[in-house]
């Protein structure tokens, strides 16, 4: 039996996000986002959505670029932490004691001590209501080297990216690995055999 | 030491998202997409990016409205078969055997084993590129009765969604349980005392 809920941000699972971005000054900030992800394969592009009031909307709109970078689980608390407090008032990396990397690509800095990066260009902005969806070109992806796979990717399960929970708002490591895409499905009966 | 590995749409982790939709004919349907995610709390809203060739793109356009079913971890299989098998050539609930439970919100059908359901109105269409963003309005979420934490929302941890990551396509289950969101970041010694 289902229970309605309402009319809520609610959806499993959801990714923390931390964005880069330099303001006027050329100081970098990080923030952590969990509304956004992946919204075209060609060009390769990623949404994330912010509310006007942070510190990183204005950076974005002046700079027109932004990165995002990937936590790994054991950055969960730094991960929570860059999401409570903003840029206008705490210096992120200080306080902390992570790297900003400048990127080749874009005028961002990424996380140096978190595992998977991208770089991307702003393309759209497109106002929905609370929250201003950015889209960004990813000019390029960056990971740890070890934790690459035999085919040259990110391996998931190296990773360990930390899961976000809306709603209630939990954090989740990942467990165990199910299987692989756009094979596993064939174990369907009724796949057709073509 | 980072590696480019260029760009790429990998970003960790991403969601399951299995979309339902009617077709003119009034058949439900459902198809498995990654690409999207919670993109503004007020008005709620979520989006769906889908290709132009796929069967659900002409059913949203044509009605407007879709469901989000996402599937728990024991659904994996059929998760995927959902993403590989087209609504042109196959009834994917009748070689399921899954029960297409109609909206009552919106024109659209939603999977009735899967744990967690977003009923969704659509508010706009944005043409990116390969991908068509479908940005819909979260009229109802609703839930497994038997999921939901003393708060009334639906646990994570219960309904177990599978975590999906691009690249290498591999689905996870989701893991332990690593902290309460806007909260553990006060452990960082430099949160403020305010």
């Amino acid at each position: 039996m289902k229970a309605s809920i309402g009319p809520k941000t609610i959806l499993y699972p959801a990714p923390a996000l931390v964005v880069g971005t330099y303001d006027r000054e050329g100081k970098p900030n990080v923030m952590t986002a969990a509304w956004g992800g992946i919204c075209c394969s060609s060009p390769p592009c990623v949404t994330v959505s912010l509310r006007k009031a942070t510190y990183t909307y204005d950076n974005i709109r002046e700079q027109k670029a932004y990165t995002l970078s990937i936590p790994s689980e054991k950055y969960v608390r730094e991960t929570d932490y860059f999401g409570m407090v903003s840029g206008k008032d705490e210096d992120k990396f200080s306080s902390t004691g992570f790297t900003p990397v400048r990127s080749e690509l874009v005028n961002a800095p990424y996380v140096g001590e978190f595992p998977l990066v991208l770089e991307c260009g702003l393309l759209h902005t497109f106002e929905i209501g609370l929250h201003t969806q950015f889209i960004g070109e990813i000019l390029d992806v960056k990971a740890d080297q070890d934790l690459l796979g035999t085919d040259g990717l990110p391996d998931m399960g190296k990773v360990k990216p930390v899961v976000f929970g809306p709603g209630v708002g939990s954090y989740f490591g990942i467990g165990d690995f199910l299987g692989d895409a756009f094979s596993i499905g064939k174990e369907i009966k009724s796949y057709p055999n073509r």
